[in-house]
């Protein structure tokens, strides 16, 4: 499997549009030792020429032409190598990006039914997805359920890849009214994703809380797993003057401390543990920092755009 | 006033995701006398200090952060010079960007009725909008009537500019229900935004169709008029393999042609014709075409991201 990392900051992106905090300010002035990144966006493809999204970032139209293995190939006026879309959660920045694939383009879109219907019936801009001839195809993910990925036409070969999600225990977006919300399976809102093909696996989990014991399971039992790296503090939102509440009130649990990510990831798993989903306002993002060094010595990498890892 | 370009391109950009086109493919391959293109979006400021956004382009982030002059002032950690945001319409193209605003930051937005109805009762995810402390302030554009914008506390100073929006006969964007399409004024679908300081004037009409006569008056009598460069010819999509439809039949009256824009636009008029919303299989795009050069003599500039014009 041939994994890339289109992007690989939370939402907002780094820079943030409209934020003075210290690591955008110095990024912004050229005095500090960061990248700058889009937000988070994988691409996976099970045989190299097959590619499927993993989100749909806000910024995919500019990730997707950065990256040249999802442009279309020479000579064909209508194609592209982008089969389908698995979507995470209804979150902003988990599926704004389908707007950005709205140009008369048939393929795949894996959600679960909540997800599926908050894009459909209470939001009618994802209509325009459907003008393409054949419209998109909507296809069911449902947690604790295996999904068996065939290629081609013969039903009876194997299937090509395996994907499997795993409730987060993470709540709707902000969006989702308080009515609505009662009529939607809370376990449908998150997902954690894990492919496995040819006995390899990989897992992503962008968004990890005090709730996702059987996503971080999931997680720790996959060769490789991309986790949440949103805060490296609980306060980080507050103490930077960027909004009012903790990590764990966004559903986030931060990197560091006693009962952070670092210190509650199970010790015994042999997985690469590369950091996705970083916020603008996270030390780690600072390449001189004591928080990006402490990160590296637990184990656990910190994502760039346009990193690549071969399964 | 100052105005910049941040973006020139139709929807899906300058190359576009999913597209083969001649354009396209070789600009890919770098052997097109091309600049690639972001989504049309203009942003003016009437004093060089606080900015106004025309549209909310699906490239807005990055065409934030690529522009100096709408970064948060050094020191203010939830600042932003982008005080408001007018939108022409409720298409895509006009109005996904909203989305990249959402980082809890209040500013206006000035829109139709129709519009206000379609972003805020229709599609639920720009409630995300309103988490801002103060929410985002919804302000009523009405075609035909002259909105007078102020500064600062004092509600006799005389207006810092005048918007005057007028309808264009266009349509509202096919996401719309044709029950709904019903019970909205159609004149409330796609406007020209024409603004005015201190006797100097210009106007933004991205879409100009057969029936957008007043809207062609106003970009006429302004200064600097911002036009729709969509497409070369009618048959354009169908003679690239990029569509069923021809450009009138989608609400775009094409360059080129006895009825075209070149031809039609008011001869007598003395404004400063730049063409936007250029569409990917645009023959113009080409810096060595024959219609690129047919353009220039007719008296059209072609806008390209990054250009700034100062009134």
């Amino acid at each position: 499997m041939h994994i890339r990392i289109l992007g690989s900051a939370a939402g907002g992106g780094f820079p943030q549009w409209n934020c003075g905090c210290r690591n955008c300010s110095e990024l912004r002035a050229g005095s500090l030792q960061a990248t700058t990144r889009t937000q988070t966006q994988l691409a996976f493809s099970p045989d190299g020429q097959v590619w499927f999204l993993l989100g749909a970032s806000p910024d995919l139209r500019s990730q997707i032409i950065a990256t040249a293995q999802l442009a279309p190939p020479p000579g064909d006026t209508t194609g592209s190598p982008i089969a389908g879309v698995f979507l995470t959660s209804a979150d902003v920045d988990s599926v704004m990006g389908l707007l950005h694939l709205r140009e008369f383009q048939s393929f795949f879109i894996f959600a679960t039914p909540a997800v599926q219907r908050l894009l459909k019936n209470e939001n009618r801009v994802f209509d325009v997805l459907h003008r393409a001839d054949p419209p998109v195809l909507w296809q069911t993910l449902s947690p604790g359920a295996r999904l068996a990925c065939r290629f081609g036409e013969d039903p009876s070969a194997p299937p090509s890849f395996v994907c499997s999600p795993t409730s987060l225990g993470c709540d709707f977006p902000d969006f989702v009214s308080t009515e609505l919300r009662r009529t939607l399976p809370s376990s449908e809102a998150v997902l954690a994703l894990r492919f496995e093909q040819a006995g390899k696996s990989f897992c992503f989990a962008p968004c990890l809380s005090e709730n996702s014991g059987e996503g971080m399971k999931a997680a720790a039992s996959s060769n490789v797993a991309f986790l949440d790296g949103t805060f490296w503090s609980d306060d980080e939102l507050i103490q930077t003057g960027r909004g009012q509440k903790t990590a764990r009130e966004m559903g986030h649990l931060p990197l560091s401390g006693r009962d952070g990510l670092l210190a509650q990831f199970p010790k015994d798993s042999e997985c690469r543990k590369i950091l996705v989903h970083i916020n603008n306002t996270n030390p780690i993002l600072d390449e001189s920092s004591d928080e990006r060094r402490a990160a590296r010595e637990a184990g656990f990498e910190i994502a760039y755009d346009g990193m690549e890892v071969t399964l």
